[in-house]
């Protein structure tokens, strides 16, 4: 029997792939504004390189765990529909830091809206199944 | 069938919405003591409020699969019991360190033993579940 | 019925433990450097101790999500076997960024191609899963 989540997999892989190219650009800018690790300040170009990276990281600990709840507790196709936005707009998000950081709102808006809708969809679910679970 | 670990499921949940919570406050702080993103480093406040949120992060990596693991090798009910102290402590946490570094210990220590449980209890699960697989 | 992937969670649990001890780490230098929360700069022992426990969590944020997607596409067994490689790769890492910054390659890349090789086999399997169930 196949795995029943592909379409929440690609999902999270595809996050995933822009998280990781978020991670290579750091390493780009420590080279390019000679800011060897292990320091974590630097100029301003510096600054928002790192920030877009860390800042994902904190993002995703919200739409990881919220797309498989929803994925769960709800359907594949959905949680997928609703997920693909995020990496999308991470990249949006990204484009813009890079230049400036008065550019980021757009992209980390669309995430912050994509996130929400997962985890209100699976707070209804989860209620919806512990009232069937234990009710 | 409903979504077999509901309760987990709400556990995850509260714990997200206090993790986001401490994000906004981070976003808060930064307007009030004026430091303005991508900066990470600023007046003592900053210091404290945006450590409560990546200290946090820290310690979800560390919850979320303990208390999943726990859930999928034991049971749902069990998980969520000991998990619910864990976004409680988080909050009794933030509310000590926002004040002062030094009143941060007691939230801190109720979730690291929160986590230990379930990380002991899940390496017991997970034990027999390769023993009865495996063996 | 036990739970059907053991091993993927015994190698989970065992990469929790490897970045618990780096966290500790973090709390023994900052006391034998006084360097005190909430300060994250310092000298340059205190740095690389942090470094060591934030690019683990930042490398985890890839990690933990490919070994699961992997073990639950394809086979607990085979994602262990690969999987095993990072929690070793990361304390050959640890130990050497500790020494300096200039011996953290090796365990690096370790981890990176065990990340890898699990994203990549999970990409595969996701793809035929996908087929399977909309094709």
């Amino acid at each position: 029997m196949p795995f029943a989540y592909p379409l929440t997999g690609l999902v999270t892989l595809l996050t995933l792939i822009v998280y990781f190219w978020m991670a290579m650009n750091v390493g780009k800018v420590r080279t390019k504004l000679n800011v060897p690790a292990p320091a974590t300040t630097g100029p301003d170009e510096f600054m928002r390189t790192l920030r877009v990276h860390e800042n994902t990281m904190e993002g995703l600990l919200l739409f990881l765990p919220a797309l498989w709840l929803f994925a769960l507790s709800s359907h594949d196709l959905w949680a997928a529909v609703i997920g693909i936005f995020y990496p999308v707009a991470r990249i949006i998000y990204a484009r813009g830091y890079y230049e400036a950081a008065g550019k980021r709102s757009l992209g980390f808006s669309i995430g912050i809206i994509a996130t929400g809708l997962l985890l209100v969809g699976s707070l209804i679910e989860l209620i919806l199944a512990a009232i069937a679970i234990y009710g």
